[in-house]
């Protein structure tokens, strides 16, 4: 197990200066962005030829890229209309087909990286088909559509040897266990299809990221290392569902946190993924409102490297333990 | 404090029935639908000079009606599209305009049958926009258009003398505390403008039934008698976000259920509403999937009526209370 | 086991109207009060001669006295000066030794209408002296004088007979488990000395309302039969120890409540007496500020009656069961 | 649904005189014993030609025999040694045969008396098996006794065309979900093989009853009435494996209760069973340390009857439902 | 943020010595005393002209000084009588007067040694009156007593350039959120009032530490990092009122602790302090009666000095984060 | 207080690998085993001459020994037949008088060594007699024969100056605190019998671990630092009582853990034990199925090293501390 980075979490600095910050710190690898614009990471130059200095960069600080994440484009592949409009061109129909695309060629520049995992979304419709009323085939659709437009691409990654983690958020067609399970059961079980983990996206619909984890055994391809603190004194007027508005607005009933200052049992979790099978990276992922990024990234790998698991247990042998 | 009945928890049988069941089982108000094809209501007709006699055929049972209740249609005055094509014909803005004016139309119904309050749900553009990514205006524009849609409406029902209690519930501009009193504050306050309260459709979300009570004290209109059953064994999978699919289901996380089945302390609840100055009516509304509407008939009377508050507290004056 | 009525839930009533409206009502037994100026007793009236009139009027309607009760002038026992001048008159030497003389008289009123138990407070110096700071010795000194003025009251008790049913409540030598076991080890385990258990006046310190009962069995020598409801949602501001000001406030923590409605669990409080040995009454006092006395006198014997268990459990003796 | 009665609540009182009591009191079925010396039903007589006697008696007061049990015997089926030498005579070897011949012989009754099904328990070689420590070994070895002597039997009441309803509980192969799922593997489905659901034996190893039903639907072919409190306030002593000793110990952390007294709850439990398909008797059992068979016998009915639901969702066909 | 130092917890060592102990282990600042006979500090003594001394002594260390405290002689200023004749003389009005003065004086003493807050006790007339029985207007005269004592020296403190933070506590006007809001309207916002923060003197009450600090935002000018432990094995018995005796009986349901050992979740508490416009200084004191002060100096610089937040969050803006 | 080793948790290597590791990891103390073939220790051996260099051995790493255990042999007395067969020879009591000569040559070792504990289990004939049912007598005989075999082994410890410490665990006579308490007071409080306090061993029980800290205050002669892990998502299938099956299986209730890892509160645990008089060794046990021996060892230290507490609350003198 290792303690990761994302690059996005300077996202006004180069690439190179975050990594080297990465390193410094003491983080082991990082996840870099491939969606458009995104200020470190131009997805096109490198397929046209960059992706080695990239490689070197990264290697070059002694740390490996984890992962490869688009979490912007990939919006638009469910998603379409005026709430991706600053996202992807076009029509509803030309959004889905650009964003697709921009899924492949992220696909294809972790072949070139030799990195095996790429990070996504998928967008939705839109939620409202969450519910049955009051449109009850809402949800079938969404679904129709995910198989429809996800198993092509999945296919492409197979052939580029790399594998779709999905990360589970609202807005998406995975937000919960239930939803997780389903979407494995859509593909048919694609070899090239799980989730990448990220327990502060789960937490706040009230689930047990704890059994997500025995669930999605072995469809576990990424884990972010992102806290989501529940408010219990706030939760009396908003509850779980607690959304619009600003991030930092001190009456909401969550937020997100680095780890070990939200309400995820961290030691629980490593536990859960090591013993089910996972034993990769934590991706340290910032978007904790109430303090700095300097701060999260000396305080996270404080807290997480002495808590990453080397060897599994060599069961003992004394009449005390038989199995 | 009165227990009312929604005529709609016999959707198959003909008004003057349910009302004669309701009658002959104790309870003392129904609550009529007044959206199209109901199968109980025609709001043309009745407008075009029926409503007299339903008046009398309620009043002729002995009960009153608490509430003339319009939830099918005016989900297309904010809602849009293919989600409420079966609801509202034509364009979005076709689809809009006819449902505020079926909502105005129920207005004019209650003025005529002298019943002081209309309830209705506002439907939602996408409920994608609760949350900030990936449209941060998201949910400014549906506020807009509800403030554009609702004043007018809100202005009609002050010249009818009708009151519009909003029922919150997924899918809609309210659906927890925070988004009830700022409905209340988008309105300016408006005089005809409260809540249905309806507290199975909002303890899903997590928060506390008798804050938003506490909160939303003089703006409570009407109170719906409809519990909802949290199920803990499941939470883990599906926590307080399942929701699409059947309602039947075992494995979801919650269920409708009748007054006193459920998650919700009833006697809390009807205490919070009383000393906060509401005497209404509870109309109790069957959704209960694990029951007959027979069984929550009588199920329901038997447990709602010894709850009903008479009287308040006659201050004691002896040496002991001193207020 | 029988359910009782205090007739002070009805201050403003003669002795007479509220003693029938209880035997109409279903109740079996009465507690009366004592203390001066009550409006229905008068103490030194009936010391004088009347008391026989009283046990007629009660036993006329089929009812018996489970207790006398002296609430208000047993706070000057050890409570005096400012805080008790509406309550007895003089220094505060004067005032104790006036208050205590009204118990051994409420004593006496007990025996000469044959009432096992006289129901008090004691009343407290300065509840102040809780806190070890800023006065180490306070609540020492508050025990000490317990004991002087208190140890004489009980031999008269047990002159006349009666028995002693302290009331646990803020402003009190008793308030919890710890102090009421300290107030039976004061009296050094007198014969008289006990408790009414009024589990309402106990609930909002925390503790457990049943381990009470299980530390105090052999020394409850009444009940009192009424509620009080923690308000989940107003105590993350208010807490435990939200006391000053009005009852009725709805932001308050806690109400006192009618049987049923508030946070004890009365079949458990039920069991758990009759298992460690009460059989007695359980007398309904009306303190409920969110509903009259009227509807807490239908609602209470509703909810009670059918919760009162009549004859201990007969072991059975077939090889299922052994002991 | 319908509320039944175990005539063993009345261990010294004779059958008819059980059956009347009940009858008078509104329970609609009863469950009869058959284990040796029960002084109710003599199993061998019965055989011997009595059988059609007893369902006239019952039947006489307008009640059914919902399900026959023998709980004793049957303990020495897995069980053996000196823990039943008061129930099965001989040898282990001798002992087991012994019992399962009993349990032959119940089904053979229950086929005589054209009851669908009979309860009992397993017993156990030793519990202390449930742990691997000292003896790795032992749970298997109990399970393979379990196959080897249960399977014929199982073979013997298809025959008989009865279900077999084993009771979960401590000092049995099935004390909660997992051992109870397994025991349905172990059978490999045995269509005649199923669970009688005591939620009180289950509820003190702190599993939900709720997940439990939910897990065994279809296998779920009796259902007792027995309510088990868990004593929070003796919890930090005893916790959930305070077993040796006397029922009636003030200090235990859990009692049997009647229906409603205890932790369960009915309303979710009954539910539960009906929305997976249960809808048969739910059997009352008296094991109430608290109070005797008379207050039960009488609380109970009051309790249960209204609560025993009588018809599925008739699903609602209008706009606002769709499934 | 830094981690402080109150010097009081060596009571018995000089304060160069402890100002050296202080710095050694890592601390920022200190907390000095004021109150009479405090052993380290001499007010009357400073303020003839020592005051720059004690500044050079600090700043030498490389500390500052955070506040100034004057907990003892304050508790007469609304307190008197027996209960603080240890601490002033005279009358109660005499003990008042002197105990104003002395807080004067310590706002003077700040100003000379340009310390910003003052922090201090208010004390109370008597507990008593946070309940309305048996004295109703207890409260209100209270208040009375605290806004005509303490308006005079807030004026003074203004003309000092001092901020006033009253600690929170049991037998003060401030004991929970409400009286601490209450309190701060009755200054009508005076500039110069406001809190000293101590989450385990606020704890014990059952209320949110959080929901406090959001309450009184822009009102906090101090922390006290001290953690109260609730000990729930001992809360069934004394609950949350378990004051009077010994802090190290084992039987207390709750004890004060060394920050991280006791029942506040720091991470939250400085998360929600420090996004509500806290930056200021934790000031440890150890009242821990498990350990030593030499283990506390040690083991709190360890668990606070990483929690300690530099830098708000840089917002993002990137596509992913708006705002 | 210390930290100490269990060399068995690297059951495969010899000891004096064992203690160097130990000690370069930072341990202060080493707890040997002594049943028969821990491939460690020979009981038999040292006795004959050996104990010196073992001893010695310890020491010259700077370590103690602060216990020897002996967990095996121990269980054959109360145990016997096939589930101790592997452990003790012979017929039960031959297996009997076996092991309770080995828990004496374990003392004798001790003394040899000078190490004042020896850690032992007792073992049970069957845990089925910890429920009443079919065995009335069972628990009563178990009792007997504890009485019986441990008298005698503790007149030979106190000879030997060496103390008992039994630890509590399922499959033995002491399992909870009830259990431990009757223990005592069966041996009639023999000088030489306490309890090696293992938190992990108690905790799946359900009680809580401080209150058997307070009950046993004084008998506690050792401490495991070994956790627990209550594994809440599974609780709803398998409760408290899941044992049989495989300890690494994901879907049971509870594992056991290294400390910090689990369920257990360390800084309440270590508190209380100080409070109430334990200032030994915590004797990290390795049982943790999800990571290595070698993983526990470094994370192990690093967690309890810094929660040691060194000297008691030197209680402060001034004026806000009054005892």
């Amino acid at each position: 197990m290792k303690v990761g980075f994302c690059t996005m979490n300077y996202a006004a600095k180069p690439l190179d200066e975050v990594v080297r910050i990465a390193a410094e710190a003491g983080y082991e690898a990082v996840e870099i962005p491939a969606f458009l614009d995104n200020g470190q990471v131009d997805l096109e130059e490198l397929l046209a030829g960059g992706a080695k200095g990239v490689k070197e960069l990264v290697e070059g600080h002694g740390l490996s890229i984890s992962a490869i994440s688009n979490h912007a484009d990939t919006m638009a592949i469910l998603g379409g209309g005026a709430d991706v409009a600053h996202i992807a061109p076009g029509t509803p129909d030309e959004q889905h087909e650009w964003a697709a695309n921009r899924l492949v060629m992220t696909a294809q520049l972790a072949n070139a990286l030799e990195v095996p995992v790429v990070i996504s979304f998928t967008g939705i419709g839109s939620m409202s088909h969450m519910n049955v009323f009051p449109y009850p085939n809402g949800w079938a659709e969404e679904e129709e559509n995910f198989v429809e437009r996800f198993m092509p691409i999945l296919d492409r990654f197979q052939e580029y040897g790399v594998k779709l983690a999905i990360e589970g958020h609202p807005n998406n067609i995975i937000y919960d266990t239930h939803t997780a399970r389903r979407a494995v059961e859509l593909t048919g079980g694609h070899p090239c299809f799980g989730v990448n983990f990220d327990p502060a996206n789960l937490l706040y619909t009230g689930i047990s990221v704890e059994a997500f984890i025995d669930e999605m055994q072995g469809r576990i391809f990424a884990v972010h290392a992102k806290d989501c603190q529940i408010l219990q004194h706030n939760m009396p007027r908003g509850g779980y569902w607690m959304f619009q508005g600003d991030w930092g607005n001190y009456q909401r009933s969550f937020r997100f946190r680095i780890p070990g200052w939200g309400s995820i049992d961290w030691k629980s979790v490593i536990s859960e993924l090591y013993l089910t099978g996972y034993d990769g990276v934590f991706s340290y992922e910032h978007e904790d409102v109430t303090m700095s990024a300097d701060d999260g990234v000396e305080k996270t790998i404080a807290f997480l490297k002495p808590l990453m698991i080397k060897k599994p247990f060599e069961a003992r042998t004394d009449k005390l333990f038989t199995k």
